[in-house]
């Protein structure tokens, strides 16, 4: 049977229906993340920087190295450019076949703090800007090597400003740590950040991480919650690999837009592609997801370090 | 250079990028519809009827003939059911490898007819029905042989009853007949329709069948209305899979929700599945189109019969 959950984050109905998938944690293998390419073809391998637009910001390797451990390009072929926006690839890691679940949690950290001197950067040029990151085919990545994006935009798109309200005279994020901050739904908890899979998640394993204290941008986050972040997002994308093998995803880190002078709170949504929305989900926009978010986050649990 | 066009019927921006598709018109073979199962095997094939459930609307062939001509039967795993709504599949021809491009004029108006008439049969019933079709695997189709849905809910979506307002004290759709009813972005146009690609496409190839007069409701449309719109769809469908050589595909016939005295503008979405979302597009809600639409329009009028 079915079931119809509201989701007051981005005020729609999905509907659970479980009986659809025959075999939920099954999935296909072309919905998978599985490398592709070698260090000798790769444009963001070392070596191989030239084949690149020129960095615009990178973290030098150890003393004595040479090299570099984060790299931030344009994108060779940019969504926005100029007065529109920007469009920057982040390359994570030097390493061809890492995943954040193998990296290192030094690692991490350095992308995290990619991420923050990024936006930072960018605060009082534009409006809006959102990190992300496509993993596999499903994912929409051309390349393997793990990287992440970052687009500013010259406005504020209509969805995110939609978002920008109080449910009930309250913040509809703080309410969800609120109510699934425990099990069923949550996957894993840290001083800082609660991990979980939202009763209302419009796809399989769908994953949030949450600063549990109502912070508005990622970008001013201290050290020592980045710290604590890079190793909460290790282990949760390390578990997430482990239960439904190394699935296509999007990373979407959601802060609030810099020209907004309104509420908001940040987090990362991690969002599987394991399942291909048709008319009904593009028609209707009411997601139809085939795995009870209760389900996935106790296979998360499970496949925890 | 990418381009900033305003859907203003959805209310978001889209983002035209043609460059990001180096060879637009080139898409991946994994993409497209190419029938597969055969007349044995298909329980939507004449012979199989005991494969589905229970038949709830037929036309039945020809007089002296036996079989049928359209049949419905409800889904199998259906996203919804009882109080919730309805969920049924309307098996649009007996023949396994048609498609509406293919079919005959006749064919395709009793489609339209079964539309219509089941429509009409959850009126006072439930709130909003949504008719749409999936074509290929991108499409989000399971099974080959030509078939649409029709999922009734007992709710309307958070998406639809945003749309029900007028822009700037107009319809948007007669706005866009206004601007967009010929060339450039024109595909055909016969007495009562016009159909055409609007600028703000979202993605490559959308195509849109519009009645040029303001009409609310697709069920509520004469006899002769839907023999012109039957030769209309089959022209903009024949049209379609020469331009693309037969794309995956969604077809959301969009009419007023039942239980709204609102106003609205009914009409059908063609879109191709040629492109996937990724984390940016998921995450603000900004469609990135790599086809400019006029190019579409002139590809598909070149391609007419």
């Amino acid at each position: 049977m079915s079931e119809f959950r509201r989701d007051y984050v981005k005020e729609r109905w999905v509907i659970l229906a479980p009986h659809r998938g025959e075999r939920p944690l099954q999935f296909s293998e072309d919905l998978k993340y599985r490398p592709r390419g070698n260090p000798t073809s790769c444009p963001f391998c070392p070596g191989n920087e030239g084949e690149t637009p020129p960095e615009v910001f990178s973290i030098p390797g150890e003393e004595g190295e040479t090299g570099w451990k984060v790299r931030v390009v344009p994108n060779k072929y940019p969504i926005v450019e100029g007065q529109d926006g920007v469009h920057w690839v982040i390359i994570e890691t030097p390493d061809h076949y890492a995943t954040v679940g193998t990296m290192s949690r030094e690692q991490v950290l350095l992308i995290l703090k990619t991420y923050r001197e990024r936006l930072l950067s960018l605060k009082g040029k534009f409006p809006f800007a959102l990190v992300f990151k496509n993993r596999g085919p499903e994912g929409g990545a051309s390349l393997s090597h793990p990287h992440s994006q970052l687009i500013a935009l010259r406005m504020v798109p209509d969805a995110v400003q939609r978002e920008l309200k109080v449910y009930e005279g309250r913040c509809p994020v703080c309410l969800l740590l609120e109510r699934e901050g425990k099990k069923p739904n949550l996957v894993l908890a840290s001083e800082n950040f609660t991990v979980l899979c939202p009763s209302f998640s419009a796809f399989p394993f769908e994953t949030w991480i949450l600063p549990r204290k109502h912070l508005l941008s990622f970008e001013e986050s201290s050290d020592e919650i980045l710290e604590e972040l890079a190793e909460v997002y290790r282990k949760t994308m390390a578990a997430l690999d482990r239960a439904v093998d190394f699935p296509s995803y999007n990373m979407i880190l959601r802060s609030k837009p810099f020209s907004v002078n309104s509420d908001y709170h940040w987090r990362m949504e991690i969002v599987p592609r394991l399942t291909k929305p048709a008319g009904f989900e593009w028609g209707a926009e009411v997601p139809v997801n085939i795995v009870a978010p209760e389900r996935a986050a106790e296979t998360m649990r499970r496949h925890l370090e």
